[in-house]
């Protein structure tokens, strides 16, 4: 299969793969591609254009088989190692992804959190230690890092992540309030909650309901 | 101008509104396509797109003046008046986001926060009370409040989603890493950390780097 350059398209695979995962806990074996869209909030032809992907293709009788699918996309999520995440600022945000439990069960570890106060812990102390700043980069290099989760303030977010990327860091979601940009080696997803309000704001003034993330682009 | 239904449209203007803030702040007046593009981590084509939506062309030679782009902006996000958003679920994701000063900034004010214990509260105590949970609907009512942000434990997100809405409100932020549905009255927007993570890990072990959010659809 060729490489997916298409980051929404990722992003479904890795909403199925979870949906899929729901679906056989509760016993199922095979499921439709309209089960899995109302699932997941897109359309049925969406959900077999997708799977189309890894020419993989539904029995209009008997629909897919689950454990096939999930082969497919564990392989491609890599859900075969554990991946190593830091997180890079200890105050609330990152105090409460620290001991976020969803992480586990998509084999994701958070292996150190760093801050410029490694005394400083909002709420009781969780089980990853909290490291100084000063000892990230090392840290990153040694340890072979290539995530990281950047829940710093917003004025030294910038210099902050310059500093993740020259140590080794591959990817970033970042939390700070300011558009970091994507180098040619490090890719920065930015999470802003105001903006995200700011556009459901948007959508209920209009009184334009109904929408699903996927139907309104 | 029409109403805009792409949401993606929606998240970009509010994103051009937060750099011109912060253009206006360093003492610009006017700015080009280019600039605004770059900052935003988008094309200069793609701005001037989007602002012809609301029939403002830029002057080539001298860009677009700032305070008339700020002002269309603010009309469309409703900046004159403050945005009232209740909080649900007082964990530490809770508590990060009641604490949060970004909120302020963008006349979006955090006025009750519920939880299932009201006596629970994760670090310090914030300055916004945190209501029992079975007064949740008749606050909605009472006070009108149209936007939730919904930061439960997973297991009962549906159910708690299920009594927003009827209450009244018809914006949700859903933070519990299950997919909500919108509905005729009411549009949830679902983050999911570990998705978006793994969305992260695939680009970055498929060595596919330098792509910004906007560049990969």
């Amino acid at each position: 299969m060729q490489k997916l350059k298409n980051k929404r398209v990722i992003s479904r695979l890795s909403r199925y793969k979870n949906a899929l995962y729901r679906f056989r806990e509760l016993g199922f074996e095979r499921i439709f591609s309209d089960y899995l869209a109302e699932e997941v909030g897109v359309t049925p032809s969406q959900v077999r254009k997708d799977f189309s992907l890894f020419d993989i293709t539904g029995n209009k009788r008997a629909g897919y088989q689950i454990n096939i699918l999930l082969e497919k996309l564990e392989q491609l999520f890599l859900k075969d190692r554990i991946q190593k995440v830091i997180i890079v600022g200890a105050g609330r945000l990152g105090s409460a992804f620290s001991h976020y439990r969803g992480f586990s069960r998509e084999k994701i570890e958070i292996v150190a959190v760093f801050d410029v106060d490694p005394t400083k812990c909002v709420g009781s102390k969780g089980v990853v230690p909290i490291r100084p700043l000063s000892e990230m980069e090392s840290f990153i290099k040694s340890e072979g890092i290539e995530l990281g989760i950047l829940t710093v303030p917003e004025r030294v977010a910038e210099e902050v992540y310059q500093k993740m990327i020259s140590a080794g860091i591959k990817g970033v979601l970042n939390f700070a309030p300011i558009p970091l940009k994507s180098t040619e080696t490090c890719i920065v997803t930015t999470y802003c909650v105001e903006l995200e309000l700011e556009t459901l704001i948007y959508f209920v003034n209009e009184g334009i309901g109904g929408l699903d993330a996927e139907d309104c682009d």
